[in-house]
């Protein structure tokens, strides 16, 4: 098991905190206040781009703490304003600089049990690859593609961030 | 290194699969064209939802190609109906299928130089954590949610898929 794959939702979570800082450019420009698109959604049965927000949140810090057997902290959703959001995501990229890939040693053996799965338990692995990524990218992605919708020049290049390519 | 991640994409595409079979219940039922969702976008700079699916479909083949130092099968990129679109998914994941853990057992060492780098080139583990993983799960999930966004009659569970919980 490589933990780089939990290290890389902080990345995520930067990028599209750098995505957030250009909606607020966006928003000055257009004079509108940028905490409207706080509430905006793809669906009216879709979580609005809070709600996403603390969501990819949640889904990686679960993780991190799940599969290395931590307690994780608890943040209570009351996020609303664009400056809150953004400390939302600075609190879980500091839990995630806390681990390190020998605290996700035991993977193999860990049981996670979900919130809403009533003591069901998935395996370590199971979990990680069936459940926790493909969760965290769904909630990371709904809240840019709320911003793309919403019109904020934004792009591939600022989801996927930088890349440290050879020559 | 562990494969699943790689092994997962498969389970992605067929749940995707799954969805747009939702969404032509949903034209059935609403009677229109399913095909004119192919077109669907969730703004004007977006790629419409036939090449969603192309792109999360290449990333897909791309990344284990790549991975395992074979030339990958190349797809044309003419889909344009809901049938049509469903072959490809098809042929990915007939492509995945393929493959075993053994094959990406020299990630650490193989060096992928992506089209669009003019020759420049990533370490395998940054490749598939950084760029194949957060671009895959990008097409994946904007095709998602164009279909929730055009009223498809699905959810997160339609995402996720079958989850193997245990007692």
């Amino acid at each position: 098991m490589n933990a780089q794959i939990i290290f890389q939702f902080k990345k995520m979570l930067q990028n599209l905190d750098g995505c957030m800082s250009k909606a607020t450019a966006y928003s000055d420009g257009k004079k509108f206040d940028v905490n409207v698109l706080a509430s905006y959604r793809l669906a009216p049965d879709m979580f609005p781009f809070n709600k996403q927000i603390q969501a990819a949140c949640d889904s990686a810090k679960f993780c991190a703490a799940y599969l290395s057997g931590q307690t994780p902290p608890k943040h209570d959703d009351t996020e609303v304003t664009w400056g809150e959001l953004r400390v939302r995501i600075g609190k879980v990229v500091t839990y995630l600089d806390t681990f390190k890939e020998s605290d996700f040693a035991n993977i193999e053996s860990v049981q996670v049990k979900p919130g809403w799965a009533h003591g069901k338990w998935l395996k370590g692995e199971e979990y990680l690859q069936e459940l926790a990524v493909p969760n965290f990218y769904f909630h990371l992605m709904a809240a840019y593609a709320i911003l793309r919708h919403a019109g904020v020049d934004i792009g591939k290049q600022d989801y996927i961030g930088h890349l440290d390519l050879k020559s």
